[in-house]
């Protein structure tokens, strides 16, 4: 352990088993140098509560495969994200126990039984059927890391109503996650019913000035709903994951 | 008139009192010249059923009395925007039966009653408090065009119940105009319940990522709901002259 | 129906064939949950007189004949916007009697002959050859919705004497949809011609700095004609819309 | 109250007072009336568990004053953001027991003593001392809701040491704020510490490329860190509300 | 003057006055030098046609006075551009001869009478009012520089006929300068109706999402008519220095 | 021929052939009718003094054929831009005797021998390599409307040396097209060169912050170089179009 | 000093003086927490090699005399930029040694001779008078951290051969600093005549759409010479000294 | 060479042998006329110590081959950058000894060993995974050009530790290269770390709001870190190429 090693360094110099010189070389970046003995994956888990998750895109199948195989081997839970088909076909053959999403595009594979380790209940909530996808990643990555999920879909602003008669399930949720795309309005009127935190997830649905979801993120950024906060377009795991951490029972 | 000269011209070709070319030349631009006779300001209220409107901002104060008296002068109704202070007070001091209303920095006197030309009722709603200059210019601008119009005022997306509570009025008018700063949400809300056009004011209001009406514009711009059209940022005038030209009864 | 079912509700409890409590469970959000157990569309057509329509892009050929058959088995009439060819192949062999259009990309099924519902006629025009498909979607969009629809085509600001000499076909519209790319100049110059509304469409043809469209959208917003309104870029079918809106006889 | 008015209603209808006639007029859109002829900012309170906060920029002293009033009549807790001098001055004659910090634009009156609500410590941390006054906000926000709360300063990423020796706060924190201007760095490295959600803010802090406080927005949104969220420029009001929904032990 | 300073050399050389070596030492990169010790303007109106032309933008008053001084010293003319009240004074003062012109905000003082250099007339046209500083800044320019200006104000496109009927004006200029803010689609409209060179100024007329002139920029760079060039927002000097070169007779 | 067409319709009115009515039938909207029953682009030619181009990006290669036989079927020049692999093909089979130029992605017609028009030469300069396709489309254009052209390739601005090497062919040259990517710096030092009018034509050459060319855009129009004027992105044809009506001798 | 201090606390338990746990508790994260009862800014020294610089804008004065203070009190050297008027003349009051330069708003106090730490010299080169005040914030941070700097001014890409003549000066020079706004080409223009690294600055001079310095900004970043970096927009602090580790001649 | 053609003109002169006027023709450009019967390849590794780099992109492989020999004939070390696959294939056919890296997309020959040209270590740094094909282009660059070159990868800010722990090898470093996507902070932790100067390098690595790289940009731009200078999104070259000029031991 750190401590433990700084105190041998400093009795060796109090020793005279080392010198000055050597024992100020030794004291330099000390609290470092330790931490880089671990893995950088088992460290992630140790710090965050979850391990690495690994985001396709970008990142060629064999590369996939060889990061997934670490974390396997580690006890998992693996989760990949923007899985291209290939990618997915090769997950699969590689790992036949775990599942491949297509809707969302990820592929996961669970070790053990997931224990939940929320307090409640954490809703995900899309304005459109073409939001379903962003939704999706956001509910499989908050079940992985042990959370009720509940959804609510296709209850965009310009229908009100279909949002309205479902305030029940919105009432009862301990964290919301709303992925909307086009103008993004949607978490500002469920900001204004509920009384706890929202994650916006602005998606990339739309066509001319959404600007590939543009529009949808400064819409939620420029919320008037109070406890509104916003994540990455099309972000959907980092609103889960971000949900998880909210909704956690307790420190890791 | 223009035929009546036209006429005049091809009778004297025909009657020998010209020749071919001189002829030629005098009809090379001949529809527009006739045009230009008439006044700037007239043709306008001709072509468009009212006058010019001044629009104050990067006018000089002389400038904004010149043109006002010159509109005046062939029987108004008078229109000034972006009134400043200053320029208001020439205004008064020059127009004392004229009314500088300082909420829309608009000036506008009136030489005869103001006749209904509207088939129903202009709404004009406002998200926020800080919206209301916008909405009022709106208000005026249609008032002065010959309709009868309502206000609602603070009725954001954040509370979506002040909205509702209001359906009725929704439902009676003939033209929406809604104006709303920050993520610009509420004309979205609003098409989603009536089939009347709705006309989307975004406002400057907002801080940040509002991009001085950026945000709000865009939100409008892709609006879930049918039925909403846009104008620029601010643009309170362009919203109550075209609801005007929506609900008038006939072509001018 | 709505009224009816909640008439029937209330009859029950006079006549005391339900108590208070039961009733008053059942109103719980009444007005929402009603339609929550009818159809979306139903409820959509209600509230704006014309079904939901479909919107293709970004929707997988199966969820488009899925919604397609549910709107069609409510009575219709069917449109499917941005219709690839895939879809509008499976739409045509699902719907025999139904019409795709390759030029505006749209699908459409009529089951019954459209009324009339318009006060007037309805004047699109493009700038441009290639604003065509923009401009077509609006005029099926309209011509849909029960409203008399009229085209002039190829008559950019760059001809001025193009348009001028259509001035009649002008002055006879009751609501005027302009679709035009690069500048967009063409609503403007429309503007200054005609006292009736103008809904400007901006298209995404051009390049370099028509930044996709963007450049005719600022033309269009920044119009120093008065009266111009204007839709997302290439939203021929909200343009459509928002005509029909502006054209109906009477509320629906 | 809302449902002994509807039980009240259902009665007179049950036992023959009212016909089903009246009685479905009076409920149409029931859940709304009720909730119009009560005021605005209670409704707020009871739906999100804290009252209006009056967003001081582009109010008028008077309208300030007005709202604050009204906010302070029916119990507060008052909190006035963006105050300027003038209007500082003018709450603080009026409020003599309130208190308007300079640092953070703040007025603020309590009229109890504010209860603990929080499971733990809300950390709010600044980048620079340009950044303090959006900190200070988000912190005397989170105060005011019934929260502990901890401040780290001057921790910018530039000098990680100063972050890392504060590990023990860090770990310590149930929920945590980082505000960072220039390139917004500091949420991805305290997002790789700890467990916990993380409010990104960024502020308008820098020059040139900052674009007002747009590269340490886009900085925060793109983080590599998972569990990081993101509000508004200098948006210190809204993390500090969204801490303390995070925070709340239990729904209100 | 240089090209005399340069023959005197070489005739000093010729005549054995110097010697070879001293003549190399004095011609040393001798288009450089000889402008490094002589003056930076001399240069300029050698390579150019046209003296230095000082941009007062940015700099002081003393800064504005020395350069200009050192101008008019080798025989002008002097222009100065972006001239605040302050500036315009103190080279009033200065240049009692000279004129400063507050519409433009330039200051001009002609030495000796200009001579007509050019081929025909230039045109410069402004959209609306508040675009006649930049038109007259344009105009002016070319008249310093030698050319025959006609102007013609507010001819915007929303009043198609005001410009048509100058059609004349139009057909004799050899160079057409526009300027116009708002949309910015004068530009397109006159370069449909001539065959000359338009160079087209945006200004930063108008408000919203005009962007300071970024609307009409984007407008003039997207014209569909062809032989439409555009230079800065509201580059007035250069618009007129452009038409001055276009519309040279030959070369300097 | 159109003035031949109006002369012939006022000689038979003057020699009695027609009578006042018809010809007033005739004549009405002349300008326009005419060009209304005949084709647009003959108006072109009269009004610009070159027929209407075929800009062939966003077309079907039938629409261009069909557009390109009427323009050859009224004698031409006909000259399409942006022409895909496919349709250069088409229009080859179709017009064996025409010019697909593959590196300017252009196809021309010449029907009769191209007359010179122009005052002097026309210099294309190119910055890079890559830059060759638009400077390839400016010179093509130019030839085709009757200059003598002449083309400087690869001189860009990071090898001053290269340019300044061609000193002469720089002075001699009427007007310079200046095409540049990248940072687009080359117009600029041209600029400051010669005494000539420049068009600067930013390309989409380069990659990350280029942005498509709009860094190139933004550097020749804020060229520190007086005589600098810009046209479109990649806009070779629009260059070379201006610059012949720059060079043009006289009227057409 | 840091270094020094270090070494006491070792000697200290190297002779007996201490014991290791009082030692353990003095060096506990001793790089850290010494800094953190410490000063800040001595850590900086000694990582950096330079003292922390005070970025004066959006500072009160007071905040500005308070660490200026410090840094003093720890041997400095003092330097503060972007210093007002006001701040400049109360530090000058505080600091009766130091130089308020106003030109490049800076403060500096030099406590002991500036020793030369550099290779080589330094060149800092302005293309117009209004880039002097960043070009000299460069050149005084460049001086204080131990260089030797030469400036160069007014060589602006629009008269190539001012630059051209000072070639020698270039080729001496180990580091070029450039600083240039409107169209930024000078650092591409250097960069093709030396084999030195080009620390490119854009400059916020310049108007429309240099949009605040981006123009010349993105300029230099796709600059087509070899060898060119760049900082932030009027970054002149940030160019010195980035030049300064670049020119340094060993580690610190 | 050019000063003893010069010594030979004057002397013609002295002597008689030509006269003043054929003199004075001769001078007109003479520095650069000399230049111009360099080659352009040859000159720029004269000037700039290594020579031109084909910039692959955007040439077609019989260009980049062209070119590639023409380099090649003259001694190399040919560099080509942004190889296609194809281009790749075709340069290594015809160059069996030359080297295609997939991985940076470059092809490389050498036709000499590499002499170590740098006083120390470049060290290239990449945040994840996905920008090693930037950093790879960086380090081979900077190989090829003479230079010590180490490599840290996967080290991104969401784990400092992994930085932390080699900062043995930061220290040793004389100049680092840091790429990073997504929000690019990485340089600015480094920054705080090291006394020597970073090269940052935005990778277009990310999704969203990266916009393609533009947030890396932004962020490392705005660097609160002294000493970090950005070189384009992408532009790996450019830094290994930047990072050789720095790390050099003499002047070329």
């Amino acid at each position: 352990m750190n401590r433990e090693k700084l105190i041998h360094i400093l009795e060796d110099l109090a020793s005279g088993k080392t010198d000055v010189k050597s024992t100020l070389h030794c004291l330099r970046n000390l609290p470092f140098e330790d931490i880089g003995c671990a893995r950088v994956d088992q460290h992630r888990a140790l710090r965050k509560g979850f391990p690495e998750v690994v985001f396709g895109a970008g990142k060629s199948t064999e590369q996939i495969l060889l990061i997934s195989e670490r974390i396997v081997a580690q006890g998992g839970p693996l989760l990949v994200t923007r899985v291209s088909q290939e990618a997915g076909d090769a997950l699969t053959e590689r790992f036949p126990n775990g599942c491949h999403d297509r809707l969302s595009r990820t592929f996961h594979l669970i070790l053990a039984p997931v224990e939940n380790l929320g307090r409640g209940m954490i809703l995900i909530i899309s304005a459109g059927t073409s939001d379903l996808p962003v939704a999706q990643e956001a509910a499989l990555t908050a079940r992985l890391m042990g959370n009720r999920v509940e959804q609510l879909v296709d209850v965009g602003v310009a229908g009100i109503h279909r949002l309205l008669q479902d305030r029940k399930l919105l009432d009862e949720a301990e964290v919301l996650v709303v992925a909307a795309g086009m103008e993004g309005a949607l978490p500002s009127v469920v900001g204004g019913l509920v009384d706890r935190p929202i994650i916006a997830v602005p998606t990339s649905v739309g066509y001319g000035t959404s600007f590939g979801g543009l529009a949808a993120l400064l819409g939620m950024l420029n919320s008037c709903a109070s406890g509104v906060v916003v994540v990455n377009i099309d972000n959907g795991f980092g609103a889960g994951y971000a949900a998880s951490l909210m909704n956690r029972r307790e420190h890791t």
